[in-house]
């Protein structure tokens, strides 16, 4: 089974020492490097192998650089000069970004080299292509460090959960976002604020969009679906709301009647149809995803045998990720049968059947904000019941400084497409002076 | 490097059909029999191979059975019969105990033939001989189910963490123990009555000595320092602390102060030494472990690179302790290279080097009782200042029927060795009219 090893994989794996070609040496890369020399003697304990970084590709080689990893490390910004020197044995990409990467890692694959990566928009986007060319070259392509950072949900849905079906995932997959909502909640601050605070903090990058649009949850969560229920979801098929547009307010409300905001990327499998989506929603304050507090991630999932589990832990960070990084260039260096990429016999995976997304069921949060007038709440709940949506509480409140109020209703479950349908004839009413907000409650 | 197998495994895990030989049919050989029959082409899926369960060992082969695991099963009630079956590929022993398992055990090794358990007290006792053995033998030894049940933490620590050191475990490792807790916090409930509850519910045993004190998280966490510390801890020294003796009013005083009381196991790395043990503690009620309810388990990890992680899901149950199982046989179907058994090179560990548990330091709860006479604060006191425990809180309740009334006293850190001389100097005190209640603080 493991005979036929094209590119000497085995042969690699036989050495004394593993050789590594980081591509990369920013946060992740320099904490990868921290942790193998801190560690040297701890990693040899467990894999017999001693791990060398022997060649760094950077961007800009005259930069002062007050790290370095270990005496025999050579800097290059060249990427053919790792690709090209017979004795490095992995490839680390932690570059960031689609093209660079890419070009890197299909040639490293197309050498029968393992790689190790922690590019979850890659993966997202090229994740089929690029499993296929690794399974073609009998080749590793390892990613714990792509979801989650130092939590170890790959290798827990590949191999420790891999007899399950899993029935569903919900995750807080993006720390700078549930750092933002966090502030928001606890400190009552404003979007833009606590934006600007995790900013502060090293949490949030300049250009925050990926972040708090949703596209990072949503990459992982592809990733994510590709490991649980082995099929490729088109990421352009994915629903994807962020929170660059959460009030405060809306927060404050959720809060009274005993909800906390959180940004989830979630699926849930349906007769073998999936429902995936990237959205805020109101969590029960006692939900075991409302505690998760700033820069945290977690993921809770429930599988046919296990039931629920859930794994808690640093979503991102210098060493937190160079942990996971570590975790799969261990793997590599330990183990010499096939590589374990996708989970699966198949390296290329079916299409996932997706069911319309709009058609998912729950419960709902709505404020409109509506002037003060006879009619107005009879209106709304009118257009509510045109399209069967059962209102569980309603709450009205005083402006005092005139004008607009808002009403909030909570509603039992409903269908999506309900909801888009009633919010439309309802902001189209005169009354209604700003747009509606809406969120999803899970319970 | 995987050239040398003895005993044929690589062939055996080259068949297209991997054959089970299930010891014990019990709550969880039922569990993982029903999940291979309704997961079965899920796990083809995932190793290319069918699993079969070909023999089960069964102590009374007159029971009436209303699940058969699948059409080719074979029931026996000799041991040998499975032993000596040349078409299967793996033992897996549910049988629990110590002596029929450990002759299963050693047997199937010598053999060649991997093994997968959830045995926790077999290899909490022997351990270092087992691994030793599957180590001679080439053999597989795998026990993801032997804690926590379907939390994937024997995984977890063998490979995905394994270029940490890690610095502490938590865990809450006992569904039963936890459960009791559970039941007198939120209802109120002594302790018979929540035990009496638990055993209606089938948490806990007719004889439910090992949950209730300690004995099973403590062989849960012998298995976790092997896996984290790479250490053989005799469990003869471990301390063990367990919850026969709670009482409801120490449940309420604590809540009054903001704290929970939950059973943990805890091992701590300090400059090379263990400090470990399994007791009651006082958790704040924001403690990530304070949330965890019911017969869950979890567990709070430490290492030098991923910083904290938690694990939590379900610790027993037929399915979910099922799962646990089926991982570890599909991890054996799939992998043809050198069994992972320890998660180390060496398959018998150093002893470990202990650091004696007095000298911890906590903060501490104490539960006086005493007569309500003028100068018993001042004594109390005395004795605790010196023994340099410095007091953080201290409360006085009244006793409306006269008689004897609580002090509770909550600390600064102070040494368990202080802590148990100043205690031993106050309950000889004449005014002290029943034994101190005494927990650990974990902040």
């Amino acid at each position: 089974m493991n005979l036929g090893y094209k590119g000497g994989r085995r042969e690699q794996m036989e050495k004394e020492i593993i050789r590594i070609g980081l591509a990369g040496f920013g946060t992740v890369g320099t904490g990868l490097a921290r942790i193998i020399l801190e560690n040297q003697d701890w990693i040899k304990r467990r894999v017999g192998k001693k791990l060398l970084i022997s060649r760094v590709l950077v961007r800009d080689l005259n930069k002062v650089r007050t790290f370095i990893p270990g005496p025999e490390a050579r800097f290059t910004d060249n990427p053919d000069d790792l690709l090209s020197d017979p004795d490095i044995d992995i490839i680390v990409e932690l570059i960031g970004g689609i093209e660079v990467p890419y070009t890197i890692i299909t040639k490293a694959l197309k050498q029968g080299k393992s790689v190790v990566t922690a590019n979850k928009a890659l993966l997202a986007l090229k994740g089929n292509e690029l499993f296929e060319l690794a399974a073609q070259n009998k080749a590793g392509l390892y990613y714990e460090a792509s979801v989650a950072g130092g939590v170890p949900i790959v290798q827990t849905l590949k191999e420790s959960l891999a007899g399950n079906k899993i029935k569903s995932i919900t995750g807080i997959l993006n720390g700078t976002a549930n750092f933002i909502l966090s502030e928001m909640t606890l400190k009552g601050l404003d979007f833009e604020d606590a934006l600007a605070r995790a900013q502060e903090k090293g949490y949030a990058e300049a250009d925050p969009t990926l972040d708090i649009e949703g596209l990072d949850a949503a990459h992982k969560l592809t990733i994510l679906i590709r490991l649980a229920h082995g099929q490729d979801y088109p990421f352009d098929s994915l629903p994807i709301e962020g929170i660059s547009k959460v009030q405060a307010i809306d927060i404050s409300l959720a809060g009274e009647f005993g909800y906390t905001l959180k940004l989830i990327a979630r699926v849930k499998e349906k007769s073998g149809y999936l429902q995936a989506g990237v959205f805020p929603v109101l969590l029960p304050e006692d939900h075991i995803l409302a505690k998760v507090d700033g820069p945290f991630n977690s993921i809770l999932l429930y599988g046919n045998a296990v039931g629920p589990i859930m794994l808690y832990g640093q979503g991102a960070g210098e060493l937190p990720t160079g942990s996971a990084v570590l975790a799969d260039i261990m793997a590599l260096a330990r183990d010499n049968s096939e590589p374990n990429n996708t989970g699966f016999l198949e390296p290329c995976l079916p299409r996932a059947r997706i069911l319309d997304p709009e058609l998912t069921v729950y419960e709902h949060y709505f404020r409109f904000t509506v002037l003060d007038r006879p009619g107005v709440l009879s209106a709304l709940s009118g257009v509510m019941g045109e399209y069967n949506i059962s209102i569980a509480q309603a709450v009205q409140k005083t402006n005092p400084a005139g004008g607009s109020v808002p009403v909030v209703f909570l509603t039992h479950k409903a269908q999506l497409k309900d909801v888009y349908a009633a919010l439309k004839e309802i902001n189209s009413f005169s009354f209604v002076t700003a747009p509606t907000v809406h969120y999803r409650i899970l319970t």
